[in-house]
């Protein structure tokens, strides 16, 4: 069966493998690959230090997207001789000052509490783990099953699967190579008394859809006939994430980088984290704007790079390489959109994955495909079916309670 | 008589210009227009606040080129209808903390020694002058002649200068439109016995000149031929330059800009600059950097952020929409080379600007004009003749003395 997937950022590449990989033909339709939200995004794969209080719908999720995560690229790994960016490196929680420091403190009791794998460092361990870090940081935490992937790579990667030959004799039950029409969809129609769908572009053609995913991030609001069925409520969540690079003369002889966990720190009550790449490259971000400015915010740059020279000071004497600023779509209650459109049971709708979008990616793919096939959803677990009701797209919609209790 | 003019930032334009004016047919190789160093100067044209310690030689050269700026803009104003970017906006020294109170007091009392006009402004004046100044900053001097010109506007306006048909009453002396060839030069031969030059590019193709302006800026050590004839000692001086977009939100009702004149500011012992341009843009800079990194320097740009949000807090808010990172050619006297190859008289060497390539490119264009003249060099006033004697590329280098009383 055909299914046409509308978007193409890291949720719909892999939500369109998913679907080949169970046997359907799909066309996908996006204008770029992966170049909004998915090309600034650090990957971090951080269901425990991204804990955050209130959210107790979304760390279900997470704790699942997280659990998926190495057998899903697995699948990849067998069908392409390309890597995924997936990368072991562990996490570690830091605090700058006394009052950073009660604060992480704070979050990982309620880690803790849950079971987390959350430990502490003393100032000795973390010396010798990373010797880099700023002398007066002398608190952290080691959060060791919190990795990280590269979104670049695994965009690239899915891509490669989704359009190249498979080996039978691993992919059994695949659909042919992924067919790509580089446009923007303007408008979707329908269903018509045999179900389909008509799908408008910008250069004007239209295409026929039995079964659709839109995978359109914030490109929700552009598609018209959409949101008279699902008023969906997204809002731009802009970040900027700059991109670095250690110089040779930086590190000493034998040494092949300057930080080794993907670092989260609390600096005078912001936070900054600091990914390195298995390539001697370093992404900061952090920033979380709502001010609608699509370009890059002087401030965010200035105190993303202040936070990170608190943390490690080595971040002085790199190049700065690039800086994306692009916006995440995010929902008034943190949790993404997935789920039928009402009156066209043969079109999801997934999106609204804010900053979680790489974590969830799997997840999104997986249950995205259960539900465009023809007894799929029939197949959920409970747990499932559970998550596809807090992702609903019909859902009461209300904010996360802000309690410390509510995890 | 024909030129051929090696290179194309501000100094090669305004100096093929000037050779067209006085009747030269000429032809400018170079790969692309005004991308090095000119790129990413801020344009400020300040022979007073530039004012350092210890370069003599240097300021006669500043001020003799600031006098001559109005006269050759008018002849670009009068060729072409486009704008030069020179905006008479004054300039303000800021101090920000008691240390870079004396510091900058020091200077400007040289300053105001040497006749210069550079006036203090009490604390009312400046929040007069410049209301959206962090609070903080008390303490100012006004310098009302030291304006800007904006490099990329100035390139392309003496590129359709250089290029385009002239009026006649106007300019009854000049040659014809330039020619333009898109390569570099990577040698230099001859001369030969009819005095001609080959010229090779890196296309493969030769061409023959009889008279050559070099204004290579660093690509001096590429071009061979040349090293051998004139060793100049000439480093990379690495800047970064960032440009940023007041927001329509930051401006109250009528107001049209947040800073009125160019500020260079000193801050914890750095310093930094602050240039408004007329369409609301602001171009920071002042680092210098020699450790050979091309790439955009991590921590210059924190500190050039740092030090911008301490003297205007409205850059916090501002649009980061470009970072350049360039090399500028930088002597041991700081002094710029100008004059003829040793062994080839009809080839003039103009490099080695450093930081001050924008201001000096009038002055430089004209004294390279004259010695490229039949009858121009014997013209030349007994001042011209000094400041070629402190440009000669075979002068005697030594670095500037670092005394507070070498004015």
């Amino acid at each position: 069966m055909g299914v046409t997937v509308v978007g193409a950022g890291v949720v719909g590449l892999l939500s369109a493998w998913q679907l080949r990989r169970e046997g359907h033909a799909v066309t996908m339709i996006a204008p770029e690959i992966a170049r909004d939200a998915s090309y600034a995004a650090a990957g971090m794969l951080a269901p425990i230090s991204e804990v955050q209080y209130g959210q107790d719908r979304l760390y279900p999720l997470m704790t699942a997207a997280r659990a998926e995560y190495p057998a899903f690229l697995a699948t990849l790994d067998a069908a392409v001789d390309a890597p995924t960016g997936w990368r072991e490196n562990g996490t570690i929680l830091l605090a700058a000052d006394r009052s950073d420091r009660d604060a992480v403190a704070d979050l990982v009791a309620v880690q803790q509490a849950h079971g987390m794998a959350v430990e502490p460092l003393t100032s000795g361990q973390l010396r010798r783990r990373e010797p880099a870090l700023a002398p007066g940081i002398s608190k952290g935490w080691d959060v060791p099953s919190d990795h990280q992937v590269d979104p670049r790579m695994l965009a690239s990667c899915a891509l490669a699967a989704l359009e190249g030959p498979l080996d039978p004799a691993r992919f059994p039950d695949a659909g042919p190579p992924a067919r790509r029409v580089e446009a923007r969809v303007t408008s979707i129609g329908g269903p018509d008394a045999e179900g389909s769908h008509t799908l408008t572009l910008d250069d004007g053609t239209q295409r026929t859809a039995q079964k659709v995913l839109l995978v359109p991030g914030l490109g929700c609001a552009d598609i018209a006939g959409l949101p008279a069925r699902a008023p969906l409520d997204l809002r731009p969540v802009h970040g900027d994430v700059l991109r670095l690079r250690v110089r040779p003369g930086q590190l000493l002889p034998g040494e092949d980088h300057v930080l080794g966990a993907t670092v989260r720190a609390k600096v005078a009550g912001r936070n900054v984290y600091l990914v390195p790449r298995a390539d001697g490259g370093l992404v900061i971000g952090a920033s979380s704007r709502e001010d609608g400015m699509p370009g890059t915010h002087a401030g965010s740059v200035q105190e993303l790079l202040d936070d990170a020279v608190a943390v490690l000071p080595a971040v002085k004497e790199m190049e700065l390489e690039e800086i994306t600023t692009r916006a995440r779509p995010g929902t008034p209650d943190d949790i993404p959109y997935l789920g039928r459109l009402e009156g066209a049971p043969d079109v999801v709708i997934s999106t609204g994955y804010s900053r979680h979008g790489i974590l969830l990616a799997p997840l999104a793919a997986r249950l995205a495909a259960a539900l465009l096939s023809d007894d799929g959803e029939a197949a959920l677990s409970a747990a499932d079916r559970q998550m596809l009701a807090y992702m609903s797209p019909t859902r009461s919609l209300t904010a996360p309670e802000m309690t410390p209790t509510g995890l």
